[in-house]
């Protein structure tokens, strides 16, 4: 298991957690209590989809394991971001050419959770994240991806653009999706190979779109503009796993 | 468009729509309306995820059609179901051979409407869903369909089987995805075809299984059980489109 459980508790702590990015699943506040401090606590909970019990002194000072929770006790799952690193051991260690798959400012949580359990079950050897605007590892997002994060990598960087060029230097190569490229069966995915899918409003970003070797095309048979983020990311990186086992 | 917009007025009218299954996009209420028929339709509002505005007399009185409004207004778009009958009608008109995406109690309005955009771009000829334990055409649905649902009949059958053989005595041929079956590269899926997609936690149902000709997998390479629904019904009409095209 790639997670650990952790208790905070107490005004500041609690606070400062959620600020700083945290994940916390369950939130126990003292019934009743309704000053500054911890409606600006509740206010960050309710942000963050944190699950949020209301609960008597008696049950908060069982739980408590300091004893000084203050009204508020805060459960998360501490969800450990991984290096690009070693998710090309990973692949080296296996054996098989690397296959990342980077995404460029996807925000909803339910999208990159589905793309996380696409990435585990499609081999991909991790996920790449951007740190700005982009969803992070929330409990969402670990619940989205039906487990799939206790096994696959999630890497957060601060700049794709820099990543793509230092793993660029390692040898891989770069696709992105998009209506203008090339039928992705005319592609060839097979070697060490990063997988970059766009956001759902934007798609992908110039600068990351410069910084690909390809473009690949899904066919697109209908009416509307394009698949939703986290189905193009599936049949993107099953076309790879397609060429892959050489079907 | 397959849609028109409607306005309804008045608490009874405004309940029944909300309990009928009617697609509310929004809903005005009186400031201030508290008693138990307001609270009542606030909370069937909530529990569809109806945009709730709480506005003045004079901007209800403004909106109203009828002068009875009684303090609710609601909008609501009127999504047309489809019979099958007229998508395999539309395969007839295009010459294709029909390919129908069956969903066995899809129950997440995302993945339903996600599944609607993707079946508008791999161009199958309309969704079948089931009356009961299935989202049906919501607000919500409509929303994640980007636009797809204009396009894209969505059919809603009493009973999923008995649509299956009358569809089988008409040329079908049903697939359903499953870990157990054939990898889905050596399935030939390019006759008249129905693809049946299992609901998020049960898969497909064993009634509907023992109607299928032949079962599917994905290939799965990781640690997890499965894909999130909409993805695997991406990735398996995307195979399907991939033998359609020789690819």
């Amino acid at each position: 298991m790639r997670y650990e459980e952790l208790s905070i508790e107490g005004r500041n702590a609690v606070l400062e957690a959620f600020r700083g990015g945290k994940t916390i699943d369950k939130l126990y506040v003292l019934e009743g209590c309704q000053d500054g401090p911890v409606r600006t606590i509740i206010r960050e909970a309710k942000k963050q989809d944190t699950l949020l019990y209301f609960v008597s002194r008696e049950r908060l000072d069982q739980m408590s394991k300091t004893g000084k929770h203050q009204g508020v006790i805060a459960f998360g799952a501490a969800y450990a971001y991984a290096e690009v690193e070693d998710m090309l051991e990973a692949a080296r260690k296996k054996g098989e050419d690397p296959f990342l798959i980077l995404l460029d400012g996807i925000e909803d949580p339910h999208n990159l959770g589905a793309i996380i359990r696409t990435a585990n079950l499609a081999g991909a050897h991790g996920v790449i994240i951007p740190k700005r605007r982009a969803a992070g590892l929330t409990a969402t997002v670990a619940k989205t991806s039906a487990g799939a994060l206790n096994y696959t990598p999630v890497a957060k960087v601060t700049n794709l653009v820099s990543t793509m060029e230092d793993l660029k230097r390692k040898g891989l190569w770069f696709v992105c999706a998009d209506m203008g490229g090339e039928l992705m069966y005319r592609c060839n995915l097979r070697g060490p190979l990063g997988l970059v899918i766009g956001s759902e409003g934007e798609g992908v970003s110039r600068l990351v779109r410069e910084h690909c070797d390809f473009t690949a095309a899904v066919p697109m048979k209908g009416d509307i503009d394009s698949l939703n983020a986290s189905v193009a990311a599936g049949v993107l990186a099953y076309e790879i796993v397609r060429q892959r086992m050489g079907q």
